[in-house]
């Protein structure tokens, strides 16, 4: 179970009449301007996404290709995912229920019924309103959608790169790629199929795609630091490990402190407002855990923000 | 004493060698995916611009058009103007000095080191900094640089609708502009012509335009709420006053709670963090106090993001 270009291609044809979806800016701006010694930045601002994140795209994707039963769609998910499938399955006017465990927090719940989703506690821990989602879907045949380990919601995810090279009238030479589950960087990869380099970046507590590369397969991993709450899955997806190992050459492992300090240089240089799992791009390149080349153009996705805005400074 | 598009256009050559003075992006939604009823609305993403506002704009030409003298260059703002000017000076590597009334915040005076300027307290309101600041000025023959009201100031603010024109093949029809002392609305006036429609737009509780416009001049206004750390000059610029009467022919008042909450939408949807002073915009299409045509392309410029983030929701 894979994905490829024809899959990105498709996805994208049926996103497109759906004006909800948004073709969120490409930025340009010359790496010398912002103290980076490489030739431009191409900051793709993702996190101006409808839902606040990329996911969208693979949700509304995944709503898309499959028939919606009565019973609507479920997920799992305190985050992104979840906030991603309630805003899809509002736009198409379908039943979404989405089960959190009860250690989430009362601001995202009410941020999901603000959407027009049922939330159910379904648990004291994500695995336990996993499996109650699970059962759920089991007992109603709703569509389950899958934070980043379904096809649809891959290709989704790869329309994003499809974009930056129509929008920059071609890729940039390296795409910085934050990887959690690896949904971002599976379509991403998949779409680029090595014409421009991925960069595979992790929290080193959170270090997914770093523990399979040693391992030479998926394995579960401890998570848990300042991005955890969308980059905390426990493993890499099984089709992201099959596009990874094709076409992700590099994966780098960033500490917590780099992450924050990036976010927080987002905000103070760029008054851009994006969550921790966004800044590991701009981490990278500020501690010199990736250097570039000095006439190469980086792009960096801004997968995301959904966070307090009173955590800048 | 007025500018014209000539003007704008050397200014836009004299900025363009200057990196650090950034193209921000112009992010073109349709209006229906925004609940608007209009055809696109067109974000102007300038609280992105170096100083987090449009500001460096008018201040990087003004010190690049005039000589600046060992003693530097100098202002009197607690505000966009003072960081504006603060940065322009230190990209161009020479002094500059920031008088401020003793009321401005600690936070505004740090950031305004930070940026490399000598800050003066320079009495208990801004009207005493002022006077402190020209007094200096006399002794030093420092070059003054004004909030709004110089041609190179104003120059500099109409290259930001020169970029929109670039940016998207052609004006919008429309053009939502945010006045406090006009300098914005006067350099985007002068560069449309009439090409589209300038709508200016200010706080009730800061009418510096709609005072002017009922007195026929400008005119002294007490000014306050929300936005007037960003929209609180006293009076009209005089440049901005002579562009407006030839080429503006809205000028619409909105009121606070009006302005705040469309700050609080753009955050909530659509992750854009920005001052109270960029809302205006949004509020007026919001309100209804501005009804765009169902066919109609409509701009709005986000101007600046000086703000605390904790203050969004």
């Amino acid at each position: 179970m894979t994905i490829d270009r024809a899959a990105i291609e498709a996805a994208s044809q049926r996103l497109a009449p759906h004006a909800f979806l948004r073709r969120t800016p490409l930025w340009r701006v010359p790496g010398a301007a912002l103290g980076i010694a490489c030739a431009e930045l191409w900051f793709k601002l993702e996190h101006l996404q409808a839902g606040g994140s990329f996911k969208a795209r693979g949700m509304l994707n995944r709503l898309l290709a499959q028939p919606i039963p009565a019973s609507g769609v479920v997920v799992a998910s305190g985050g992104n995912a979840g906030i991603a499938t309630a805003v899809a399955a509002r736009a198409l006017g379908v039943r979404c229920e989405v089960f959190v465990p009860s250690v989430s927090p009362d601001a995202k719940r009410a941020r999901l019924r603000a959407l027009g989703a049922d939330v159910v506690v379904g648990g004291a821990a994500y695995a336990d309103a996993l499996a109650a989602c699970l059962e759920r879907q089991r007992e109603t045949g709703a569509l389950l959608t899958h934070a980043y380990d379904q096809p649809e919601v891959v290709a989704g995810a790869g329309t994003l790169a499809r974009e930056i090279e129509e929008q920059g009238g071609g890729l940039p030479d390296s795409l910085l790629v934050s990887v959690g589950g690896g949904g971002l960087m599976g379509g991403v990869a998949a779409w680029c199929e090595g014409r421009a380099q991925v960069v595979a970046l992790e929290p080193g507590l959170a270090p997914t795609l770093y523990r399979a590369r040693e391992a030479g397969r998926p394995v579960d991993v401890e998570v848990g630091g300042v991005a955890a709450d969308s980059l905390g899955a426990r493993r890499v997806g099984d089709i992201a490990w099959v596009i990874a190992q094709r076409h992700v050459r590099q994966a780098l492992l960033l500490p917590d402190d780099a992450i924050r300090e990036a976010q927080q240089w987002l905000w103070r240089e760029l008054r851009l407002a994006v969550e921790p799992a966004a800044a590991l791009g701009m981490a990278a390149l500020r501690t010199g855990a990736y250097r570039p080349r000095a006439d190469e153009r980086v792009g960096i996705v801004l997968c995301g923000a959904n966070m307090d805005p009173g955590a800048l400074a």
